[in-house]
């Protein structure tokens, strides 16, 4: 039995968090192998261990062992950090009430539907009541939840703990006219390298047989989480041993899912890595979405385009897909460093990927300050898409539609993305400095980059803000800086 | 909101099910795809759920809402029918302890390990003492529950409600001198029959492919279930549109996956039978266990053993695997009809299986009533298997250690294996008597079958009694003469 109310409290806590595990579990079962009959049943199913969820975290019992919590005196210093963020969740919780919760569950699967629809026939005006509707949903929520300096704070709080939208707005304003210079300098190189290289049939089974040995060669833990196939790829955790990874697979080009799966095993070695005995508690729990994408974007982006990577894995890949071997290294880095414009984020490479971001975040600021009306958003949005991209998309699906974040209700998202850019190569920097990391780097052995990783940022869990990991791990806050030298080196070089 | 108190109670009785229904989904995860080192946790999130349903099902609110109901007049006579198994399974489950729940299943989770070991070691008096325990467990159970003529009578109403040990002892005794006759007479038969004439090299993926062609051509809705892999094959609902089945693969014999297929699809086409809107009650629900297995045993023997099913399948067959184009039809079948005497159980063929089951139900029935000391068990056995089968298993492994159900205190189960096998025959005999059915067999064509099983059984669900049932569909309760008679036509002919 709990022997201290500090003990009681924990116990409470992973309660809620085992049944918000069992929700992913079933939501897991839903994206890879349920058959679709089953769906009507498997909402009722989700929502009752919602329900169950969401009236321990916010009821009366909790409330009063944090009350109790906060009177006594924590000396592990751990115990008092888990429960400064267990009060600012409750109290951020409790500021919403159940009513706005239902109707933006609710709106947003309305929502949800009416953007399927419109990205399909490419008709803003369709989806343009839903977004306002979300929209208005976030305004009250940034309203009731509170904020320092704008609205669009409290929104960011959900993703990225104490982290203000000046300072993100600051970073991005200084990355901007190097983004732009860097990615025209990229997307004129790649002209010059032939696009489609890399063609060939690439059967699946095969596929996964060299996704499987990479994964496991940079650390995943297969007794400790999977991987299966859907069309959108994610990673989630279903339990302190237990990570579920997806890609989706091209037969007509291996490095789709390949990049995918590094992508989400560098989500999932995090995920692994957190300390298993705090498992749901603050302490056991990822940081904030910018800590997360830090570690997909190093081990995709920073380990899985670099040479080092491919001298080592090129030679197995074409045991594997003969035809490879007539292809060098050097046409190989080049191919899958390949720049060009696109209208379509998630096709984005990594020159040009953080222009959306930039011109996400600024739009959605606009929103929901007020600033920009949502029937404004199309002609806003491709005024900056012309200016960053210097072409304009050819349509709404291509443009503001294209993306199914604003109809979940998940303003405040975006930034995250390019603040996992700037971690990731501001960790990969650090680490690199060591000598020892970066000579077994060198030959392709990652684990001593990994333990690093595991050292500075995974172990700490989500106790410390983002803005705390960045300054232990590397002795400053988040920076723009890496990034952009990262980039220069890759593309401009 | 439910306005009546039937409505009330069906609402929770729903709720309990939901939660069970979500248990299921974990264990199918478990079953077949969870990483190893995920077990512990996932053994939590089970016992939540389960520790919700018991305290919803055996709970005040339950109790409450079925005494009220009991003295309102319901006129709906499915709503009665439903309201008395309810009563039935509240009072038996209300008559258990929850001290006596727990040493259950922490007694069977030891018992299973020693199992485990003692089998491996062939080693009966490691599990002994276990074996003890949970027929202790039983007994006591047997004790709590009640009994009209003696206590195996309380541990078979769990798993065949309103069944008596006499009736099934008196079907047993009257099967038991024919049974040997006619298993005798297989075995010379198989004698002639060369054993490997099916071997080859069949690859687990063209298997899948006609497993599922085969499984979708008897009706098993896709859209509304799956197969998977696992080491013991099983079937089980996740809700009303969703039936999961697994099989095993031998790459040396597509017959076992197949067959295997074949009976979890019965099991399954029963599932997808049921009445979707009344899922969570007793009519949504199987009616027993030996209702169960005479829908998979129906479609695994009388339907997938037979000459019309082969002859519409056996060219596809030879299609996918082409070394099955020498093979003769009369070959073919003469190869999935061959019997012999085996020493365990889950590997027996059909003229031989019943013996098996005889057996255990004669050694149970002595052990639950005291006749038999636990320490005897082996000798019995192995006295008993002699008569049965004129020799003697060469170790315990091979005798009374192998099967799992006693370390799970699964006694008073294995007699609902040969009860599905004679309602089995029962019911396809009754059905050929339609012409229609009947030439429509003889095309492979099972839609008028499948359709008259969906009016006779599965729509009732398990509001009547499997005694019901059998009467309704057949017009006699459960008998032994038309197993007996298609056994002799199809192994002594």
């Amino acid at each position: 039995m709990p022997s201290t109310i500090y003990d009681q409290l924990c116990a409470t806590v992973r309660e809620v968090s085992l049944i918000r595990s069992t929700e992913s579990t079933l939501s897991w079962d839903q994206e890879t192998h349920m058959p679709d009959k089953a769906l009507a049943f498997r909402a009722h199913q989700m929502s009752w261990l919602s329900g169950k969820a969401h009236a321990i975290a916010t009821g009366r019992m909790m409330q009063k062992l944090l009350d109790k919590a906060q009177s006594t005196k924590l000396r592990d210093p751990k115990a008092a950090a888990n429960l400064k963020v267990l009060v600012h969740d409750f109290q951020r919780e409790a500021k919403i009430p159940g009513k706005l919760v239902v109707e933006e569950s609710e709106s947003a699967s309305h929502a949800k539907h009416a953007w399927i629809e419109a990205r399909k026939q490419s008709d803003f005006a369709t989806f343009a009541p839903h977004l306002e509707k979300m929209l208005g949903i976030a305004q009250r929520k940034a309203d009731l939840w509170g904020y320092a300096e704008e609205p669009y704070d409290a929104l960011l709080e959900t993703y990225e703990r104490g982290t203000r939208t000046r300072e993100v707005a600051a970073l991005f304003a200084k990355l901007k006219p190097d983004l732009t210079q860097i990615a025209r300098a990229a997307v004129e190189r790649g002209k010059s390298i032939k696009p489609n290289l890399l063609r060939g049939h690439y059967p699946v089974a095969k596929q996964q047989t060299l996704n499987a040995e990479i994964a496991a060669s940079i650390g995943f833990d297969f007794k400790a989480g999977r991987i299966d196939t859907t069309t959108h790829p994610f990673c989630t955790t279903l339990g302190p041993r237990d990570v579920r990874l997806t890609t989706r697979y091209d037969e007509k080009d291996f490095t789709s899912s390949l990049f995918g799966v590094l992508h989400e095993a560098g989500h999932g070695l995090y995920e692994q890595g957190l300390p298993e005995s705090d498992f749901g508690l603050p302490s056991g729990r990822a940081c904030s979405l910018g800590i997360h994408e830090s570690q997909s974007r190093l081990w995709e982006n920073h380990v899985g385009r670099s040479r080092p990577f491919w001298q080592r894995w090129l030679p197995r890949a074409a045991e594997i897909f003969p035809h490879l071997r007539k292809i060098s290294l050097e046409d190989f880095l080049a191919a899958v460093t390949r720049a060009e414009y696109s209208f379509i984020r998630v096709e984005a490479d990594e020159a040009t990927y953080d222009l959306h971001i930039l011109l996400r975040f600024a739009i959605e600021r606009r929103m929901v300050s007020g600033k920009l009306a949502v029937k404004d958003v199309p002609e806003a949005w491709n005024a900056e898409f012309k200016e960053l991209f210097g072409m304009s998309p050819p349509d709404a699906a291509h443009g503001c539609l294209q993306d199914i974040h604003w109809s979940m209700g998940g303003l405040g998202y975006f930034a995250t993305y390019t603040l996992g850019n700037l971690n990731a190569a501001q960790l990969y920097a650090t680490a690199l400095r060591q000598r020892r990391i970066a000579s077994a780097i060198e030959l392709a052995d990652y684990a001593p980059l990994l333990n690093w990783l595991r050292e500075k940022v995974h172990t700490h869990g989500g106790a410390p803000l983002p803005g705390e990991i960045m300054q232990g791990a590397t002795g400053k806050p988040t920076d723009a800086r890496h990034h952009l030298k990262h980039l220069r080196e890759r593309f401009v070089g």
